[in-house]
């Protein structure tokens, strides 16, 4: 390989965790957010979305260049398609923050209804999802990548329980039904933010090992 | 540009445009569906979804294979990378129309309520933008791109006077809060189709214009 590619494809590498860093920090505070009831931080990661979507089209951007200077072929080729694929999860992941972080400013008004326990341990494997898909990205780890697709099973209960609660309260209580949507909806962008992370482990896969497993899970039996 | 290239080329895109034959399918079938409490007619579109990811697939194996065989540059490689996210987008909507008859499954199931006139009109809109969307690809046509991107204010709208009379629904009636939920899933389904919609819209503009207006609405001004 071309010593001016591996170096390129090492800035490319750089600026998809830089992206990555910004997605995660604005899930983390748009999930706080919602549990603190604080629409100014909620209003923070709104802002900061802005700057998610500028280093997705620098990532595209520097994509587009490497492929058109270095003309790479086979594993280079498939790693700068797996780059651009990750950095469109990335991106929506930042926006379905930024949807939480919305429902976070309308739940910080009355009328103030409980938000449930379980939604912070929901949280925190959502959040644990990504980053070791991203971990498992630099590490071209395709075990680790295939964890974090079977750990989205354990999300998706999550979500099934909070909902059932909601459903319950929005029965009980009429008048909290606006509120209650909120909260459902804060709680979807959570588990298609689990989603996105079981995309980007799907991607190490076929980075790794040349599988394409979007869409095929039964290739990862005994993964 | 070489004529194996061009001839490449043509075949990539009549692999997409198959692709959003069957996406395009699957959301006609899914909303008629649920408008007509079909759970047989709503079954298909979820059985037909694997064809979609199949023709997904095999459209970015194709993007591949001419990066790697013909190395294309400029407005040729940009051409490839938009096919690529056109794909994907297509992807998505095939998901959300599986994610639309599920919904219309459970919504076949009593308590039956109504559903209300303006989910056909938001239908039939979102429709509207995504077969123009991908006329806008075929013809090149960045114009016809940007009434694409327009015309999503009016989904929105359809979107947001839906949702005010459901929450109403459930007020009143706490026992058709499930249906109702799951006409509130059904109908932010629809409003994300048509969010895809619009960025193939902005690929569009991409492709003939050199323009990222992705995260960009600005850049439409007088478009």
């Amino acid at each position: 390989m071309p010593k001016h590619l591996t170096k390129d494809l090492e800035n490319l590498q750089r600026s998809l965790l830089r992206m990555a860093g910004c997605v995660e920090d604005a899930v983390a505070s748009a999930t706080a957010a919602l549990r603190a009831r604080d629409p100014d931080a909620a209003r923070k990661v709104v802002a900061g979305d802005d700057e998610i979507d500028r280093l997705e089209n620098a990532v595209q951007d520097e994509c587009l260049k490497i492929l058109a200077l270095h003309q790479p072929v086979a594993v280079d080729l498939r790693r700068i398609s797996v780059v651009l694929m990750i950095a469109t999860d990335l991106e929506r992941i930042g926006d379905l923050a930024v949807g939480i972080a919305e429902r976070a400013m309308a739940l910080s008004r009355p009328p103030l209804i409980p938000i449930p326990d379980e939604i912070e341990r929901m949280t925190e494997r959502t959040l644990g999802m990504v980053r070791a898909s991203l971990d498992a990205f630099v590490n071209g780890d395709p075990a680790a990548a295939a964890r974090v697709i079977h750990a989205d099973d354990e999300v998706d209960r999550d979500n099934e329980e909070i909902i059932h609660g909601l459903v319950g309260a929005m029965k009980r209580c009429p008048d909290l039904v606006e509120p209650s949507l909120s909260l459902f909806s804060a709680v979807r962008h959570l588990e298609r933010i689990a989603d996105h992370a079981t995309n980007i482990a799907e991607d190490v896969i076929y980075l790794v090992n040349g599988e394409i497993v979007r869409h095929h899970p039964e290739a990862l039996r005994g993964g």
